[in-house]
């Protein structure tokens, strides 16, 4: 796969003076076209290349987002939603030109709701923002991407992360949104109740739109009770098979398992090299378990007797809260730890998931891929889930070294579907997967193709993501 | 209400003698234009009068479905699916005319993957037979609406039930889907792959949609390990509140409730004369916990704690499965109990669905608004997700009766909406709520009609049911 060939094109649609005018009536200093800001604006945390936008928007409500949507609408100028630009497919490059909308300034968590174990908030707010103000509630918002992504952001990737496995993804954590339309209307989806027969899913149809049906504006999310106990455990073992196998185990026994991340010989010593830790450099299992007292200690008991029939050795758990943190800082800075093994480098992360039955097979195949190569290159994933990632260093300068990270990704990707998996399990499609959602949804893509056309006639929310339009 | 508002209007269509000819030369004798078998593909569970369709094709595979599809879609005439016929909306019947689809004869489990905890099943699988299949698996499909639904049918309208609040609804359990569009064509959605960000969310957009969007000819769902060790709990208590005031406190606990059920003392007495029982007639909860030995006793107890604080007694659980079948049948009865009321009655059921902090105000007020009717009417639900049902017995050649029980709907599902909730929690729209849902959701009901619009540009699949596409 070359770039041509996976990012869908859509020619420039450049903001018009007069919508810039407008823009800057309506928004005043709000309404930027600062080189600076704009370049800021045209980068996530992918390898692709900077696509600034014409001009950004700092919208504060709603309400502004509408108008700024229909401003842009009047001029048939595309609209990218940006949120904390953490996304990893190029999702908020605005390759066609147009206007970007930042939501930052829309961080107000509007309302916490204890009994109802619910939140609603601005799209701007953070995940660890959240998490700050529900600090006295007994409650907490699980979904743990890595990075300190936005709500807004977040519902639109249809994000997940190391917890997925017990708490699901945004998917099953979204209740309701308020989202802004191609038109500059708005639609409220969902409710609060916990449940819903009432129509067609809108939720979860605008989850993972990845701001191509809508601007989402406010989230309404799920939150979970704060685990009486927590407690980790982590376990290294003699081959990859063995250890993928203890989750497989694992997870059919029906251990209520939070979190559980495997990382190869790879990732453990580029922790290591990045954080100053001494663990030992060999096939890896975090674990981390949430429940009563008693809860947490069998199922760790449990998890334990299993890893030592696989084989596994050095079984350590702990509840202590500062163990705990180091391992998951650790498991968290991979990404940086990553980006590390070579100045001046970028990232390019892979995001295959596949059904648990296939992920020991999965991962020996493409660690036997990537020994090929000469890229430095990670691999650790959300293993309860079937989720993996590479983390692939590469020099964003290098075509050949581009090209070698895009080759690996593609063989993972074909594996991946060929296993009845998908290519991304958490990262979206944005720019650089469209190719990939086209092999893996054949007969999807199609009706995907229809239901963009009908919200959306004019191509102007997020063009050349996710779908071509224009092929 | 009455109906002349609430069921969208669609001029009739009636399938061409054509149609017919093709249908019979195609199918043979599955192509029925008997009338027996048009009637009884006619109604559903619901009071709805039966609208016969002109034919009934029963499909043996999804490429029969797709012809079935296309050759209706020739002669524009309607399509409707039918599984085991429970639905409670009237989503079956053909109020426009046009061609039923029996799905029943697709009965096959296609695939069993212990392994990866799922299964792919043809839509007319029910749900009681896929798990007579898994039972030597260790693993268990939680998804319990009470009657013996098709998959197929569940998936489409969103069901739910029992589990509902440990286990999630189809929404949650629904993996993949094979699905025949307006036009004949077929789509896949979704993978095995427990999680996925790859495009938009088809199989949600499907789940829900009542047969409207495309005809469900295969599911494939989430599994679930067998609970090592399951127990029940029965507990009365002296008021509504108290007994809604301990589920909150229940799942604000987090403690892992696998079923919590309401019923009221009205209830309590048509289950005890029914199924020739002797509970208490007090308002009552049912639980039912699993999880290992410990987990259990341990989330028996701490609920027993919290029934204890709010006046609860007569607090009994049991592990054996002789005395937990015989709640969960009396529970399961409770239809045909309220039925029994009367002699040749039909039940109208409402599925109200409130944020949990509302729920022992909204019953209350339920309560008093019920006690002021002529009707038998019992009230009971899924209390643990803020969904109730009220039970309403009535004379359906009465229009008095109707309508006395349409009114109390009616200020049920406006007092759920204003109390952040929805007028359908498990039943789905059909011909029934579709004034509710435009009500409860005025803004999203044009994106609906601009889906239904793209997808289905000819109003063939189950006209008149969610949506007023002709107002």
């Amino acid at each position: 796969m070359d770039n041509s060939s996976s990012v869908a094109c859509s020619a420039p649609r450049h903001a018009p003076g007069a919508l810039l005018d407008a823009l800057s009536r309506r928004f005043g200093e709000r309404a930027s076209t600062t080189q600076a800001v704009r370049d800021h604006h045209g980068r996530d945390e992918s390898p692709f290349p900077i696509a600034a936008p014409d001009a950004v928007v700092f919208a504060h409500s709603t309400d502004e987002v509408a108008d700024a949507v229909r401003l842009c609408a009047m001029h048939r100028t595309p609209i990218i939603a940006f949120g904390a630009g953490t996304s990893l497919e190029g999702h908020i490059q605005a390759i066609a030109g147009g206007v970007t909308i930042d939501l930052t300034g829309m961080n107000q968590v509007l309302a916490v709701r204890a009994d109802d174990l619910d939140a609603t908030a601005q799209a701007g707010v953070t995940r660890k923002q959240l998490n700050e103000q529900l600090r006295d509630t007994g409650l907490f918002f699980p979904i743990d991407p890595g990075a300190d992504a936005t709500l807004g952001g977040m519902a639109a990737t249809r994000a997940s992360g190391t917890n997925a496995v017990r708490y699901g993804t945004m998917r099953e954590n979204t209740l309701a949104l308020t989202a802004v339309l191609a038109d500059g209307s708005v639609v409220r989806t969902g409710s609060r109740a916990r449940k819903s027969a009432a129509g067609y899913d809108l939720t979860r149809l605008l989850v993972g739109s990845e701001g191509t049906l809508g601007i989402i504006t406010e989230v309404t999310v799920r939150l979970h009770p704060q685990p009486e106990a927590i407690s980790s455990a982590v376990c290294t073992f003699q081959t990859v098979r063995t250890a993928v196998e203890t989750v497989i185990a694992t997870i059919q026994s029906g251990i209520p398992v939070a979190r559980c991340e495997f990382l190869n010989v790879m990732s453990v010593r580029a922790i290591n090299a990045y954080a100053k830790l001494g663990l030992q450099e060999a096939p890896m299992l975090f674990f981390e378990f949430h429940g009563s007292p008693n809860a947490v200690k069998e199922q760790a008991q449990a998890v334990e007797a299993l890893a030592l029939d696989h084989g596994g050795s050095g079984f350590a758990w702990s509840s202590t809260p500062e163990e705990r943190s180091r391992l998951w800082k650790a498991r968290h800075d991979a990404y940086f730890a990553t980006m590390a093994l070579r100045p001046n480098a970028r990232v390019l992360s892979t995001d295959a998931c596949v059904p648990i039955s296939q992920l020991a097979e999965c991962i020996v195949q493409t660690e036997a891929d990537i020994g090929r190569s000469t890229l430095p290159i990670v691999l650790m994933g959300h293993v309860g889930d079937g989720n993996f990632h590479l983390g692939i260093n590469l020099d964003p300068d290098s075509p050949a070294e581009l090209h070698e990270a895009e080759a690996i990704n593609e063989r993972l990707v074909e594996r991946a579907i060929a296993m009845g998996g998908t290519c991304t399990g958490e990262h979206g499609i944005g720019m650089g997967k469209i190719a990939h959602l086209e092999r893996e949804h054949p007969s999807g893509v199609p009706v995907m193709r229809a239901i963009k056309r009908a919200l959306d006639p004019h191509d102007l929310l997020n063009p050349g993501k996710v779908l071509r339009m224009h092929a």
